[in-house]
């Protein structure tokens, strides 16, 4: 058989499989697959540095799938290289509960697939974050441990979401030139022809934005490794459009979106299986197919036992430190020396904000755990998210370990979903609180995935003053902590922002979001204890057991409810006070610590400058809620929380009020 | 003087309010202001078609902010031209509580603000909106009555925010040719140089999109109006990168990112007065100058009253109806062809999804309210958001009223913001209810501002089945109605789905999520009344007033309620079934009805497929839930929902176990 004739077989057991998982289903979507086969058939039996059967090996090639809705084109693949995951029964299982062949590719579902895709557009900028994080680590272990590609799959949808322009932009900026990105520019969309929506040049935009970028025809084998080799050898990061035939095969609806994302029929595919020149029975791949594919993946794999071999010529202490990385592992000493800082925290009492005793926890970490790479979505000086160890990392120098993420809340949060998933770091970055709106998407992904990211959110409510209500989050804690597997952190003071930024480094398979202050706090934990009292989500802060009033609060308002405490007992009631820093461990608790914690006051107060959706919860149908009932203002701090009555005065009024009508 | 000197006396004022105003304050941004204010004198006294004083004139050409942190510019202008709200004392409260000059422009607070902006990105991607009304109501009334141009001032981080690249792209394809942006190429963002985070070519990168681009020398006011006449008569939409220096006149802090974001302080400020020869006192403005603004405003306002002689010799039905919708007031009929409608479902008991419901009702809707215009983000075909006597607008025909938004949920949503700020339309559009999280910010922009924006969201939980966890929302209802002034509708049948498509009409105040099943369900108010029920937002569906057990549910798991309620009968107990089409209604009535809605059962249990965030509120800290406690999978729906326990055989047998454990 002839080269072309061997690729072409290849290629087709691709197309098969996608078509007969899709009809087994009768969901799905075929189309992609058949069009991107030979790309695909290029890509895994010519280019990638890849073992199928040692999916976790650090210095393999990444493959994204950003189009993830052709995960039948993943799932093949992997099966044809001889994946022992993947047999052709998950294939025939597509689909269904617990297989292992999803709707969209889940990496914590299935070995070899890298990350979750699927919503659009984020697996390419998620690669962003892989091609960066393998500059940062080559920067640290040289070629010999760390030096591989980043490839990626992207459709017109990916490249018309608006994460792409952060992506792009952001890798061209910093010359990730070992990130190759595979444009199936098929020029079909759900709703038709791309002409419907859209006229960029897709060439010419990544161009603008610094990118190598050519269009090969992509049905043609060969020119499209031609292509792929002249991007592995470019000095910036390469985008090759290549142009297919959505359905490749079918002999009604290739070119068209009726293959998009529905079973074909019968009929269809008995036309498509003759057209391609495919006569095996559905889920049948002949032996030579079998043969080329196992060939290939052999030698695709080879890479792997030199690189072992080098990995054990390194100096021990170089190597045990880069399998701890790797493994996500933490230093030894990180507990000691947040123990010795939050003792010091007590004793000097600092009255500053949250986001700059997270600033100061960071100055402490940073020199602990070499791993955390931070950055910020162009707000270094107001997030305070740069460790004063920390240098940036620029386009010649990815030693640098603060990422100036630029204006692009999503493209950084993405990027660190693939920093995370690459291995070798723990991501954070910040932002205002508010705009956790524009970074939500990727915070899902972050939390789906049980990825280790901390999103320093700053600015965390109407105490951030004049910039007004579009700068202010009155919604988000309530909207974050609705996220499953979301921790989200709203320390009162200097000790608890140590504290939960200790939970979330040592949080491997949670992301976190610190909602952090701009205003100042005094230090209200100074009795020091080694003792985390914010791992269990809430906590009595001051008070008896039981009291009159229990007043429960979070970050900034703990505070208030102290004060608010003082007033009720100069009236001559006795009242508690609860430190709410994470809702969602406190939930995780037992009922006799909730119960507890909770109490059996008659008035139970809640205050949070934000709405009251999920302190029910905690205070009951009828708890007093002193919060926000909406959008806030533009006014400085003080006058908006007198304004929206969020003080201690009216805390302790409607206490003390409700006490009199109960009595 | 000649005229280039007053120009710049024109512009310095602006330089001066923008310093002065940010001084008293101790609060703002002059550094925009003071870069941008030769752009903005130029556009302002030459080129805008405005009357100060008759903000809401309808074919006025509109000016966005999209760099919304400069609004000191904006509230500058409005005083210099005129504004009789705007009087100097406003701009000595900048910032201030309950004044007009807010931190960033608000539209609901300011006359003569066309919108909310400080989220970066989104004034542009709204401008498009503005733009794309615009060419709509030409189409309708002719260049008579509409024909304006919408002019945007865009910074680096509106550019590099994500949503500018969706905004661009659908400009470009729709051929918006009266869009002119005006991009302050400062070359500054708050961390620093724009060097350190983006290395686009933003004139290439426009034209890749299809627009007219050229850099000019932004403060060198004729290279400036050359470049503005050339984009109006331009058959693209036009981008002009105008050079310039942030902070200008500032002797140490121009051209540098500490001009940006604070007050400048007493000696700055002497030095810019003195740079700029301004000698005069913090908030004077010498009469020649005044003269010089308020003669141009004159002369931008002559338009008006040619408009308004044009719109008196229209016809009376045609100018009525223009004036109608301008007005945005709903044609008369409208109730009437519902509750016929209502009638026909309650007779006919179709068995569909409610995103088929919601086509039946838009088929309905689309020949009654002629101002609705729909659209998809590339999901026509499972949105079903495409009336029957829609046609689809194109670049050659903007009498469409059906809109291919493409892959861009986040430029649709702020696209719908500009269409419904402009007037004359009612937009609505779908996609996944999942995707909400990327058309997020646009969203809360639409409630912040109050504008009556529809968001379709379909395949409303896990019974969107084999796509999974990536495509299923589970946190997304609760996160939506987190959002103060969000109508959150989840209708259970065809009837439920016209009614809140009545609500969300009829409220032009508040922007409406219709959260719409993907599976078939039976039509369970089978009944026809004439009142529109879901508008008290939950009501009592079935079973007697009191009973053992109340069972409240939405949507898709009402039918589940229903069938839990008989199982329960069997069992020898008595149960009711209360339908929550949406939370926030039911929150809004007086407390006997909810006391009477809510009822005296033992037993609440609440049906919902989604987290129980909020939950607590209807049914208490001790009611049963039955939902989801996580992320979903991929696999059918039905036996998702198996799986995860939504049925009416669970929620019936936890009802009994509690009956049995209470007895």
């Amino acid at each position: 058989m002839t080269a072309p004739e061997t690729h072409k077989r290849m290629a087709n057991a691709i197309r098969a499989l996608a078509m007969d998982s899709v009809e087994k289903a009768k969901s799905g979507h075929p189309g992609m697959p058949m069009g991107m086969a030979d790309v695909a058939t290029v890509l895994f039996t010519r280019f990638l540095k890849y073992d199928v059967n040692q999916p976790h090996w650090p210095d393999r090639d990444r493959f994204i799938l950003s189009a993830g809705h052709g995960s039948m084109l993943l799932y093949s693949v992997l099966h044809l290289l001889g994946s022992k995951e993947l047999p052709i029964s998950e294939l025939q299982n597509f689909r269904q509960l617990h297989s292992k062949t999803p709707g969209h590719p889940e990496n914590f579902v299935t070995p070899g697939v890298e990350t979750t895709t699927g919503p659009l557009g984020q697996g390419l900028a998620m690669s962003v974050g892989f091609a960066l994080a393998e500059r940062m680590l080559n920067a640290e272990y040289g070629d010999g441990l760390v030096d591989h590609y980043t490839y990626v799959i992207a459709g017109d949808g990916c490249l018309m979401e608006g994460v792409s322009h952060e992506a792009i932009d952001l890798a061209g900026h910093l010359k990730l030139n070992k990130l190759i990105v595979l444009f199936d520019d098929n020029g079909i969309t759900i709703d038709g022809h791309t002409d419907l929506s859209t006229s960029v040049d897709q060439v010419a935009r990544f161009k603008a934005s610094g990118w190598n970028a050519e269009r090969v025809d992509g049905l043609d084998p060969e020119a499209v490794a031609a292509a792929i080799e002249r991007a592995r050898n470019s000095d910036r990061p390469s985008m090759i459009a290549c142009k297919t035939i959505i359905g490749y095969g079918a002999p009604t609806k290739a070119d068209s979106h009726a293959s998009h994302g529905s079973a074909l029929g019968d009929k269809e595919i008995a036309g498509a299986r003759e057209a391609l020149g495919w006569p095996y029975a559905p889920f049948e791949i002949p032996d030579d197919v079998y043969a080329d594919w196992h060939g290939a993946a052999a030698k695709l794999a080879a890479p792997r036992t030199e690189w072992e071999a080098r990995l054990a010529a390194t100096d021990a202490a170089v190597r045990s430190e880069f399998e701890r990385r790797m493994k996500g592992e933490l230093p030894a000493g990180l507990d000691a020396a947040i123990d010795a800082y939050k003792k010091t925290l007590s004793e000097t009492k600092p009255k500053v904000a949250t986001r700059k005793s997270s600033e100061m926890a960071l100055d402490m970490l940073a020199t602990v755990v070499p791993e955390l790479a931070g950055g910020s979505a162009d707000l270094t000086g107001s997030n305070l998210t740069r460790a004063k160890s920390q240098q940036p990392l620029t386009p010649d120098d990815y030693s640098g370990r603060y990422i100036h993420y630029g204006i692009r809340e999503f493209g950084m949060s993405a990027a660190m979903n693939g920093i995370a998933l690459h291995g070798g770091f723990i991501p954070y970055g910040g932002t205002f609180l508010v705009f956790t709106d524009y970074a939500r998407p990727a915070m899902r992904l972050s939390a789906l995935m049980h990825e280790r990211v901390i999103y320093v959110m700053t600015h965390d409510s109407i105490g951030l003053g004049e910039d007004g209500p579009t700068h202010q989050p009155v919604e988000h804690l309530a909207a974050l902590r609705a996220i499953p597997n979301m921790l989200v952190f709203r320390p009162a003071d200097a000790v608890e922002a140590a504290e939960v930024w200790q939970i979330a480094i040592e949080s491997p398979k949670n992301p976190s979001v610190l909602a952090l202050s701009r205003q100042n706090l005094p230090t209200l934990r100074t009795e020091h204890v080694s003792e985390n009292k914010s791992a269990k989500g809430a906590y009595l802060l001051a008070g008896p057991a039981e009291a009159d009033v229990t007043l429960f609060a979070t970050g900034s308002e703990v505070e208030i409810a102290v004060n608010a405490k003082a007033k009720i007992e100069e009236a001559g009631h006795t009242a508690r006070v609860v430190s709410v820093p994470s809702f969602e461990l406190f939930e995780a608790q037992d009922d006799a610590y909730k119960a507890a914690t909770i109490g059996n006051s008659k008035v139970r107060v809640g205050i949070e400058a934000a709405i009251r959706l999920g302190w029910d919860r905690v205070i009951g149908n009828d708890g007093i809620f002193i919060g926000m009932n909406g959008f806030g203002a533009s006014a400085p701090a003080d006058k908006l929380y007198e304004y929206f009555g969020i003080t201690a005065q009216h805390a302790a009024d409607a206490a003390l009020a409700r006490l009199k009508s109960n009595a």
